[in-house]
């Protein structure tokens, strides 16, 4: 037996108990839809807290950066908060707010460039505006038609000046402001009396704001647009050698090794798959932190007027390089079962194509990073590359196909050699802007500081617990343990490569044996 | 004899005279820099006057434009040279201007955008300014500090706000000008009185400064961002068919043909060499012009909502083949000299897969522009180049190479394969997306309107002067003079391939008579 909930006390009739429990149920149906409302909102706060944070972790300079603006607002705040400053400037204060609130920018690049935008183009266009008002005046009673033709005439033109390519990527903000400040200096004066006295006003509290953010953005953690750009291109280069490194190491790994191994290298593929994805789009980045980062002063190791265009141009042929890319990992898939002796040979020059491209690559990178001339290491690398591509050529020559059916199967290899020999021309072409780069940035050589260090390591001056990362890097590049258990034998080399690795090993040794003699310096130019 | 030009009158010692002709070789001297000085100028006034040229040829709009904003501008403008205005509004009538200067873009939707979040950010920050105020006059002494400290938060919170990906895409400026408004009004507050005027002026002259822009920018020669970027895509999507067209068509020309059209070709080489080069780099144009378009109401064919962003989707995959075409124009290097027999069959192969992905290509670019789902042609253009890429592997499974030599001179023809077969399934992959594409934006069906027309031809409505274009393109896409000709016997097929285009043009026909009686109306979709 069920209790039924009150009954029939309230609810007589059968219509009444439809009505109450239809009630019931509506009061329930909006709990419920309450609920999920609850729960939703729950979702979408928590979702968007999780944002939150892995923005910030994701670059931590964002949160400074939004301290800085709140910083920086609340100081020009001061020219109202405080009574006398806000007497001698009266309402020009808010154009220190203004100013604030749209020159700062992320970088000190952007910032400055937007600062000084302003500054100089209120500077003229005030100018222009004064004139213009005289102008006018001069007119008597036409004063208002010939400030209107002026402003219609000085802002079309101004308008059209910004798709001029050089004015719209360096003084585009300039025009804005040129022509905001023209009409309002121009249109004002018909009215007010006391022109230059606000000019004079307006003027000085837009340069307290914009000094406010220079200050701000320059001495308080500051991030500078080319350091930026520094990265972002030794970042990229970094990208397409960890994808040539994962596809010779990987993709042509022995059928016997691959079993044991494929399920745990599934993610790390995956991971050096998607790697160079990035670089394909970072030029609209590149050009952008560029066009910031020649407004820069100098800053750590780079002086007024650094070469940035040179990064541009690295950039370019990288992302050609990384076209290449593209096209290469579609041959990942095309892999034979069984492989024949001569696509075994053909896989192994692969292999030490693009573990050599790959290892010239993270020199070149280290080599910018560190803001040094490039060790002969990475010419080494490279040339051993298109030494290979050159023996690729021999193999080819001296193979004879022995069935029908070979052709077809052989042809993913032979697509996947062809494209790695681009790959080294493109490579090749990184080489020489990175050697182009470090000759107009005038970066250091890096013979002299490693002999030196040698030197001092040899009278016992510096302990060797530093030089391990600088000497690894000299030696072979980011893969000196595989090499160094290679040639101690704690590894033994899985296909047929081992006389051409201990070729290249043997080179490297030669090359370090230059480097501490200084016999080679006249490779690093 | 020659006469001493003012002899001895000034001049009486030799010091005079060299000091006479020091002097007029100085006048000489400051001339010919002058003079140079003039040239330079001349010649750099010459320069802009070419580029202004120029930039005007290249899109007449930008000439439009900036008329457009002269305009906007003197109108607002009006709010000074009025008296009656000007006393109404006074000072705020500045804001109409600023905000004509800022928020004017040259789009429709970059207009409409700002706008709309200036309008908005101005009256939620206006509201929560106020809110502050009253919050900081409630804590009597400590207002400033109070104050302060609100604005400190607000701008550092709406500062990190901006890094989030989908308010940088869409809510940038409005964030901008929230923290510019809150300021403003909050710290305002402290000092003025009448603070509820003040924001009624300044939002009322904001709306007017929007309101003419939007009204100027829509009903002025409009540029739609929406109609930017649906030619945007079918451009770049008729670049890749351009380069497929030139690549198929010119490369493999027997060596006969080539000799004698070598020279006067190598402009138009050039040109399809470098036409796709363009498309690599569209992206940030792509993205911000969808970005626009999304605000934008409905105009010419698209509806308030079209889905731009499977536009973006087919930008992506169109990239995608621009990069294998990239590396497909290395192989244009690579042609030998004298072809095998095995070679030439290659090389037909390839000509045929190249030129149907172009056909395919130029269909699916065709059904974009008018806006209408792509003709079957397109999908039997696709599904032909996938059937030669399918009888390649024939070919190569029933090859035998002769010479040792032989894999060497075949490779180069075997890479262009190999690529063009990766170019068929990026092609593939457009197809698809235009497909969706058609579905999401409901084109029209080309069937239907194609079989009414053909009705009207045949009763003899519709004079068949304006149908030709129309059939011409859903019988063979941009090639038909050629394949007419083939028909009517008055081009040979040069290479191997006529049976594998006679099926083609079967196909075609097949597909026409269906187009004309309804049958095949589930293969457009």
């Amino acid at each position: 037996m069920v209790a039924h909930p009150q009954p029939c006390l309230f609810s007589i009739e059968m219509n009444s108990i439809t009505f109450q429990e239809n009630t019931r149920s509506c009061i329930g149906c909006l709990r419920d839809s309450l609920k999920a409302m609850l729960g939703r909102f729950k979702g979408k706060v928590m979702e968007i807290a999780k944002q939150t944070k892995k923005i910030g972790e994701d670059d931590p300079r964002r949160i400074v950066h939004a301290i800085k603006v709140g910083l920086a607002l609340t100081f020009v705040s001061l020219f109202y908060y405080i009574r006398p400053l806000y007497d001698g400037f009266g309402q020009a204060g808010m154009w220190a707010i203004l100013t604030v609130v749209v020159v700062f920018e992320f970088t000190v690049g952007g910032t400055l460039s937007k600062s000084i935008n302003r500054g100089c183009a209120t500077l003229i266009a005030g100018a222009l505006g004064v004139g213009a008002e005289y102008l006018a005046n001069l007119c008597g009673e036409g004063q208002a038609f010939v400030l209107g033709v002026l402003v219609f005439i000085l802002a079309a033109i101004a308008t059209f000046t910004r798709f001029f390519p050089k004015v719209k990527q360096r003084y585009d903000y300039g025009v804005t402001i040129f022509i905001l400040t023209f009409s309002l200096v121009a249109v004002s004066g018909s009215q007010a009396t006391t022109n230059l006295q606000i000019a004079y006003q307006r003027l000085s509290t837009i340069l307290i704001g914009g000094a406010t953010c220079m200050i701000i953005s320059i001495f308080i953690c500051p991030v500078w647009a080319g350091q930026d750009l520094h990265n972002l291109i030794t970042g990229n280069v970094e990208k397409l050698a960890t994808f040539l490194e994962g596809f010779g190491g990987e993709l042509f790994s022995s059928p016997g090794d691959e079993s044991s191994v494929v399920q745990c290298k599934d993610d790390k593929e995956k991971s050096y798959l998607q790697i160079y994805k990035s670089v394909l789009n970072s030029k609209a980045t590149e050009e952008s932190l560029a066009n910031f980062a020649w407004w820069e002063i100098g800053h750590g190791g780079f002086k007024f007027h650094h070469p940035w265009k040179q990064y541009l141009k690295i950039g370019v042929l990288v992302r050609d390089c990384a076209c290449h890319i593209e096209v290469l990992s579609r041959c990942i898939n095309t892999k034979p079962q069984v492989a024949s002796e001569f696509q075994l040979k053909i896989q192994s020059t692969c292999k030490n194509m693009s573990i050599e491209c790959s290892k010239g690559l993270k020199e070149l990178s280290f080599a910018v990073k560190n803001m040094t001339f490039p060790s002969p290491a990475a010419k080494i690398h490279i040339q051993n590359s298109a030494a290979t591509a050159d023996g690729f050529k021999n193999i080819l020559e001296n193979s004879s196909l022995s069935t029908k059916t070979d052709l077809q199967e052989v042809m993913p290899v032979l697509v996947t050699a062809s494209i790695l020999i681009d790959i080294i021309r493109c490579v090749e072409e990184i080489s020489v802007s990175v050697d182009e780069l470090s000759q107009k940035a005038r970066f250091r050589k890096p013979i002299k500081s490693l002999e030196k260090q040698q030197q001092l390591l040899h009278r016992g001056i510096v302990k060797p617990v530093n030089d391990h990362v600088v000497l690894e890097i000299r030696e072979t590049g980011g893969d000196s343990v595989d090499n160094k258990k290679l040639r101690s034998g704690v590894v033994k080399p899985v296909d047929g490569i081992s006389g051409g690795n201990d070729h290249i090993n043997d080179k490297d040794q030669r090359d370090v044996g230059g480097l501490s003699t200084g016999e080679q310096k006249s490779s690093s130019v």
